[in-house]
């Protein structure tokens, strides 16, 4: 269950944007009909997009396929398309097929060109894409495409996500109102092999596709980024943001550091939801990182902590386990000087330039490692530069989920 | 429980070489009496030795201690004394000051100069370094010096092995049989902290200090560099060579090469004895990569699905679960060209270049990765180095031992 999930507003319309769903059993014929698992996100006008997508060498086709569409159509995109149950990966040259027919499932569906199309699917890897029952229900996308239908398609890009996971913000700019509606998957991994981390964000707020492509990079570096499950990154993993305003007829944004600080913000919110609901993740653990001789290096050591096997088990067992935390840091790979680290968990002093605390005591430490939240506070003290890491625990529930799924 | 692991032939006596351990309670005073937890490895002559330490950048003061005497008296060694239970580590300047005393007491104890002998510390971190139990009964290790004392040693240095771990070998050459023995310790991480890998090795086979450095760098990245059980590091990590050849009046080894396989395969029989004790580990896995641009390419793809929690819990599950797989492969951050890599279980072959093989069957796959001990071959298409990685699964053990210890 979702550690710490407050109940979400629902999601705003975003001017310009219709989304639709359609139960198609992508998974398994016998689900057809049990849930939604097609989604089309569709605008009236071409939008300014921009993207990132996994860094796995291992990309399915529809990374590729959507890589290559924003090199040449970037100010031209209409719609995604998108649908769970099955990755369309790991299928050797069907797949680039597959991904194909989707997209022109999905263009032909909405009355739009396949160039103008974005495509995201997510679930089983290594099992044939079944094309036919998505090209046999994508009407029913269409025909259910509506301004308010967000949080229909946060459920209906699930896998095994226990909640449906979205965010909306409004920015006053100019005059004028503009909003920023996103969704998000992912949870871990699916069986029978890797899940996908997937994110889609709507704006009425004008911004071109080169400026924005710049500003999602740097956006998802310090959000969807500096999450960690358990540390793998997938083969589908994908970022989308579509922006309608210009093609509304707007002028370009006045102050686009606002609005990149608003997008930062929504994408913050959308990947804390997916630690939150992180396979057997019960924790919600901040890890932030100050005295970095670089941003870089302050994530790296951010990201060590998060994803060590014994700094989870310990956050997992309420063991104020500093010295864990401590070797994580020094196996990061990044230059440190013991004598220069100060760690604290909350409010409390642990570790200070290279000696534990004096003042420390470990039943302050273990009460704070019971919470189900609590922040880790590591200065390296080398710089000025700094980051902060989202993760959770690493449990039994994990390795049931992982082990077990499948015997 | 260990994983396949047959009973050890006793260890062989090393010329040159005597062994003692004593009981000192280093953990608890309770503990005193109860089992061993100090050892001393004597040399009757000066040793050429050679070592090398951990990587984490937070390393323990008998780690910085032993280097700095490699640097200076690596042809002059007579001692190696250890001791389980504390690891002398995270404890600021003292931390410094215990080091120097407990090599101290021991070259005392021994007879020898400070400045001829190496020490090793594991256990607890950050807990005060008890020197005062150690030094009161370093007279029994003393006193208990003997040559064929290896496995005593092999069970004082343990912290929560469940079994003590060694290794004899034995090679001819120059008209002369030369003897190694080496034991070794650890199996994942030891509450409240980290573990530590321990590897003592002793030998008459006549070798120069310089040579053995060079050569032990070699050996080491193709036996303990090799294991992973959860992908840590710990502080105190050391593995020491003594060769007390050339002190005892044998002219240098006339075949190194010969004598460096001897020693990686003592090495590699030490470090597969580490895996099989791993903590929660129930399956014994080797992965063999191979057609990597270079031997560090392959050993960094290995190392990064022996790491990956997605793939241990496959393995643990008994899922074959080739997906998981190839995608750590893709995470890895080697240049790899997915159309090149096949994939194999034992002699059953999964993934060919690209695309899941016609032939290959969920079931048989999964027949494989149900057995305690299989191997995962796997052939990136790119050169012709090649390395290999032995790992284990991670399981609920796993889990209950490092976050349920303290609780």
């Amino acid at each position: 269950m979702p550690v710490n999930q407050p109940e979400l507003s629902p999601p705003l319309a975003v001017p310009g944007f219709k989304v639709g769903t359609a139960s198609c059993g992508v998974k398994s014929p016998a689900l057809k009909g049990k849930r939604q698992d097609l989604t089309l996100i569709l605008s009236d006008v071409d939008c300014h997009a921009a993207g990132v997508f996994t860094q796995n060498r291992f990309r399915a086709a529809c990374v590729r396929w959507g890589e290559q569409t924003l090199v040449t159509h970037a100010d031209k995109i209409r719609a995604i398309v998108a649908n769970a149950g099955n990755a369309n990966a790991g299928l050797g040259e069907m797949e680039t097929i597959w991904a194909k027919q989707l997209i022109e499932s999905g263009a032909s569906a909405a009355c739009v060109g396949a160039d103008s199309v974005l495509s995201a699917s997510t679930g089983v890897i290594g099992t044939p894409f079944p094309i036919e029952r998505i090209q046999a229900n994508m009407h029913e996308a269409a025909d259910s495409l509506a301004a308010d239908n967000w949080e229909a398609a946060a459920h209906a890009i699930r896998t095994t996500d226990t909640f449906a996971k979205w965010s909306s913000a409004q920015i006053e700019m100019d005059g004028t109102t503009y909003t920023l509606t996103g969704i998000s998957k992912g949870s871990g991994m699916i069986h029978p092999n890797m899940a996908t981390m997937l994110g889609f964000v709507a704006t009425d707020a004008p911004i071109s596709a080169p400026e924005l492509q710049v500003m999602l990079k740097r956006v998802a570096n310090r959000s969807f980024n500096c999450i960690s499950v358990d540390g793998d990154t997938s083969t589908n993993d994908t970022l989308y943001v579509l922006s309608s305003g210009l093609g509304l007829g707007h002028a370009p944004l006045s102050d686009t550091a606002l609005f990149e600080q608003a997008l930062t913000e929504l994408c913050i919110e959308l990947a804390q939801q997916i630690v939150r609901d992180g396979e057997g993740v019960s924790k919600f653990v901040t890890i932030e990182v100050s005295g970095g001789a670089t941003e870089s290096d302050a994530r790296t050591v951010g990201r060590a902590i998060a994803v060590s096997p014994l700094v989870k088990t310990a956050f997992a067992g309420s063991d104020a386990n500093w010295g864990r935390i401590l070797s994580a840091v020094g196996n990061s790979g990044v230059a440190i000087d013991t004598n220069r680290i100060t760690l604290s968990a909350d409010d409390l002093l642990m570790f200070e330039k290279g000696n534990l605390h004096p003042d420390y005591r470990d039943e302050e430490g273990m009460a704070i490692f019971g919470n189900d939240e609590f922040t880790i506070s590591l200065d390296l003290g080398m710089g000025e530069s700094s980051a902060t890491i989202w993760t959770g625990d690493l449990t039994h529930e994990y390795i049931t989920i992982n082990a077990e799924y499948r015997t």
